[in-house]
């Protein structure tokens, strides 16, 4: 049987890629210390999967937990990939606190990548992010500019990552693929602009404050065309040892002011948008955002749903999990 | 009194940027695990600064040892900047072992960061590394090409450091220099291609034997040159937040092989020199390397020595270091 281990796989990204996966017959083991992940959730979805997927709850940037993950894995079959999905996803919460992206979003890439060198495993597909780019303006972000320079702690320790598993692949690795994830939207979600507003309307049903001026404009991507991308790159024929690879939608993306003009019409119509001042959300934040997707094009990949699709139906899916 | 830090005070170019800053007449605070410094040679070299020189041992990937020191300084005036030399500087070993460079590479700059947010120490300057590009082949290195793919350990930590630091210049610091270290020769050397030839020619006088087969071409820039373009980019007038730079000579180097020839030359005349193969000295090195200096040559600065007569000073220095 071949493993695959997704580290973070309880979590938004993680839930939607077991059943592309699963369908692939793998045996798949999830790795998750279960902060923002939900176990039940994923037995509830994928409750008819039970001899095929297996949920470790371990933290990943433990050397411990993660020697014996893997030592467990090794008993159900060699261990072919590891997506390495797991992270802080709250990026304001690391700006205040450095010490949450330290541990959860680069030493747990650390602590991966020792236990696959000792457990001799061949493949990553980690999921990194456009925050590595930091605030360029309106220059094109494409896969081949610098200077790198990240504004929050989180784009730093994706960043961080990428960098040990470049050296990683030289080493021991035999194929990495690094994929700067865009904004992600759907089901389900643990946080974001979007659960942010669906909260603020339900605990305050007739105004909605937003963070900002609402002119920031943002790509959005679905979280089922993300998945289709990342097959799509993991299927690549060529001997690259490492691909390193933007994702995200093709359009130029949505205003703040539109997300909240849409949330308030599914969720409480006629609810008054307040907005605060500046282009910038919190500190870290990146105001514009020009992010080139022409070499995943490359791979005959586009998306199925544009940035306005995808929020609309993220905004739809994210209400039903609300139970609204 | 200003107080000026130097993280890795002890080390090689540490000792040399010390006497710079004591005759600028600042307060100098040496910080220093004395893995690869030594306390003597600084009280041999600045006996007559000591009231004006301070050498705190302490191991700056811990917090408690940064936040005590950094107490200590408080109480010889206003911290105004920090250099920020501390690193493992042994390439190799930091392959075999990744945790050297996470502790000795990365976590010192994350702990110095945390530091300097605590105690609200302004500006920062950070000896990074070319190393943090890559094997890119014969493409100029600019400071603005991507992508930025390390292949050791040591350049991976060197690249994670910029990373944290460009998040803390959005968040508390107030100026970042980022200076990208060629190879830099001269005394007092704890490690490096002249000092590893010098040690081999001493334990076996009529035969020397190189890793690679010696076609290996790089650029060198003598310490003495590296410490005046330092201190010119410090001089910056302009508001930029963060200056990122490669710091280098402007010819295109010289190989291993001649390396070995002025090596033998002054410390055995007449031995054998007697190649390896393959143009990799070991895993992580970088066999080409177009370095572009561009940048730092706008600031009006030329080096005194090109990779030649760097060298040639180099080997004497080191030469008469180890009593030869």
């Amino acid at each position: 049987m071949t493993v695959s281990i997704v580290s973070g796989g309880a979590g938004f990204i993680g839930v939607n890629l077991l059943r592309f996966l699963l369908e692939e017959g793998r045996t798949v083991v999830v790795l998750d210390n279960m902060t923002r992940g939900s176990e039940n959730l994923i037995h509830q979805i994928y409750g008819n999967h039970k001899n095929q997927l297996h949920v470790f709850r371990c933290e990943c940037s433990s050397a411990d937990d993660m020697k014996s993950a893997f030592k467990r894995c090794t008993g159900l079959g060699q261990i072919e990939e590891v997506w390495h999905l797991a992270a802080n996803s709250d990026i304001p919460a690391g700006i205040s606190d450095a010490s949450i992206d330290l541990k959860d979003t680069f030493l747990t890439t650390y602590e991966l990548v020792r236990a696959m060198r000792e457990f001799n495993v061949p493949n990553l597909h980690f999921a990194s992010s456009s925050a590595i780019y930091g605030d360029l303006g309106d220059i094109p972000l494409r896969e081949d500019i610098g200077p790198l320079l990240p504004i929050s702690n989180y784009g730093a320790m994706k960043l961080a990552s990428e960098a040990i598993l470049s050296a990683a692949a030289e080493s021991h690795l035999k194929r990495v693929n690094i994929f700067r994830f865009p904004n992600v939207v759907g089901f389900p979600a643990t946080h974001g602009v979007i659960l942010d507003f669906i909260n603020k309307l339900v605990a305050k049903q007739n105004e909605l404050h937003v963070l900002g001026n609402g002119s920031q404009k943002k790509s959005y991507l679905h979280v089922s065309d993300l998945i289709g991308a990342l097959l799509t790159v993991r299927g690549r024929g060529d001997e690259k040892k490492i691909e390193l690879i933007n994702i995200g939608p093709i359009d130029s993306g949505v205003t703040v002011e539109w997300i909240a003009q849409q949330v308030v019409s599914r969720i409480s119509p006629g609810a008054k948008i307040v907005f605060g001042e500046g282009d910038k959300g919190w500190v870290g934040d990146v105001p514009k955002f020009n992010y080139s997707t022409k070499r995943l094009q490359s791979y005959g990949w586009a998306p199925e749903l544009n940035s306005e699709g995808a929020v609309i139906r993220a905004i739809d899916e994210i209400a039903r999990q609300c139970g609204l």
